[in-house]
């Protein structure tokens, strides 16, 4: 289907036939990985390694050349379309990321403007063009941005929230400017990713980190259609090669049909999910990426391969799964045990695909 | 079917008619009331506020004399069952609740012996008697504690975690001592819970705070087992009254059905859950209590009081609903917008029970 040497991820999107689940790891470039760590502290701070394309490429392709990782995913950050806003994202030693400037009224809300991705997010595209390059067709780039909702919960609220108390009283008390800011940014999500697609991203993830925070009908007026009107907008072809989309809702898990309604190509599963039940209530129409704990990254190889295991046995047999984490990787896992998980996918998962 | 003056509440767990629905908050008891700021003051500690049994009773009185409430609910700590146990209990400012020793090995799980209410745990069940005493019948008066699973987060990880990785290692790497831990902890919460009963509660709720952070299997398997261990062993009628049981699993919406299946008489929804659906996947076999967003507290009593309403027609007609927030209500929050909350509740529900 294309001149990838391995396109089982791009396949099993498409829920195509396929040899072996396909796997890789949210997170995958990242501080579990020595050479990372390496790279990271010449670097000096976070947003300088973004930034840099050649030192995005880098880090990208590190963890490929450990483990037979079906995908590679452009290093970057969720933060960087309300950076190129002009919000001026920093991030602050164990704090996590924060804004020198919020959103806190309608005026705020107004002045916004939709960056052009060519202008203040060509760093992102050259990261990309440069990865293309060096993957040599290897395996497929995913491309990805951050939700509008979530992307919103940072710029109202400053940085990172438990409560989300400032963005939630405006979707309450001023939905209007709340719709115009989520407006804005799915406008901005989508020529972003769009600009990624024609560097070459060969998939593009949405991250909805927070949308588990909101109620039903909220997280259906504020996330889902804004998440819609990206899916709406985004170029779905190229070259004669499909573009899949993923959607993922971190705590998403009773509202996953209507993630699957949005026409999007595969849905990201959280770990609390059960994935053959989720199987069963979305069908076939898109396919399922997940959905391991994370925690258990932290075990042992025999154990890790029991999980696998089970997620694969829970699937069943057939088309569209990818095997992921059901969240990012954390910085405390041995490279060992990454090793494990991939291994283990690729070996366990051929009865399913007979 | 009692001698309480206000008998909505039991009324509505047991899903018979009444001709309001009835309202109670998590945390009504708590800082965001200046006269419970004042008793915490004087008391110096957080222990010392739950262990006097005078200062409990006042505080746990407090908002009832604002506020229309139609539920008392003991003022205590769901950790008072691991400091019985001989963990050490102690409240760092900012970083919660903190045990000084904690579980970390299978012997240690075999050391720990089952605390006998009566002994250690009498300053609870003093409390209670006092309370029931002091509230003379105006409303019942709710007895609580931890889940096993939520109780053993906070006795391996040694306090609050973000990724519980210490005791999902030994879910997966030990589940006979994992096992062994969450029954012993099963059956100190039944003893805890019947304790109280026998001392005057009139329902009791079980807090699972974080079965949402378990896949699954896992959360059948170690948190629901485990409060269904609880639930067969509660004393579920005294003097002729029945006693309710309330389960409550944040971030459990996905297994609601499976939660009512214990035999509990009524399922906590957090704010995630569309309450409408939950209703019709439940069906009446059990009350449903909750489910606003506790962020809405911070907005105006004109919002609060158009969730109230659309909570309640989401509901809909008929028995079986204890309005309440979706979790614990914050301090930032004024006496006023509580005050909206719950006369919106009593004034708007009418239509309901005709």
């Amino acid at each position: 289907m294309s001149n990838l040497k391995n396109d089982r991820f791009i396949r099993a999107l498409l829920r195509q036939s396929v040899d072996r689940t396909p796997v890789w790891i949210m997170r995958q470039a990242g501080r579990y990985l020595p050479e990372y760590r390496e790279v990271r502290a010449k670097a000096g701070d976070f947003m300088t390694l973004c930034s840099t394309p050649e030192l995005a490429c880098e880090v990208t392709l590190q963890p490929l050349r450990r483990f037979e990782l079906d995908a590679a995913i452009l290093f970057s950050d969720i933060l960087t379309i309300p950076d190129a806003m002009g919000l001026g994202l920093y991030f602050s030693e164990g704090e996590g990321p924060k804004f020198k400037q919020t959103i806190d009224s309608a005026s705020d809300v107004e002045k916004l403007s939709i960056p052009d991705p060519a202008d203040k997010l060509s760093y992102v595209t050259d990261a990309v063009s440069l990865i293309r390059r060096e993957l040599d067709g290897d395996v497929p780039l995913i491309g990805f941005a951050g939700s509008p909702w979530t992307l919103a919960t940072y710029m109202v609220e400053g940085g990172s929230s438990k409560t989300f108390s400032r963005i939630k009283a405006m979707l309450f008390e001023d939905p209007a400017s709340a719709h115009m800011l989520m407006s804005k940014l799915a406008d901005s999500v989508a020529l972003y990713l769009n600009a990624q697609i024609e560097a070459g991203a060969q998939a593009v993830m949405v991250f909805d980190s927070w949308g588990g925070a909101l109620t039903t009908p909220h997280y259906r007026e504020f996330s889902l259609a804004y998440m819609q009107q990206i899916v709406d907008q985004l170029i779905r072809e190229k070259d004669g090669q499909k573009i899949p989309v993923i959607l993922f809702t971190k705590g998403g898990g009773m509202w996953l049909p209507q993630i699957a309604d949005t026409g999007c190509d595969a849905v990201g599963l959280d770990w609390s999910v059960d994935i053959h039940q989720a199987r069963q209530l979305i069908g076939d129409r898109v396919a399922l990426q997940g959905n391991m704990d994370p925690a258990i990254m932290a075990t042992n190889p025999d154990v890790i391969r029991q999980e696998v295991s089970r997620i694969l046995a829970d699937f069943g047999q057939g088309n569209g799964h990818v095997f992921n984490l059901g969240h990012g990787i954390t910085p405390n896992i041995t490279p060992e045990n990454v090793a494990a998980l991939v291994d283990a996918v690729h070996e366990i998962s051929a009865q399913y695909h007979r």
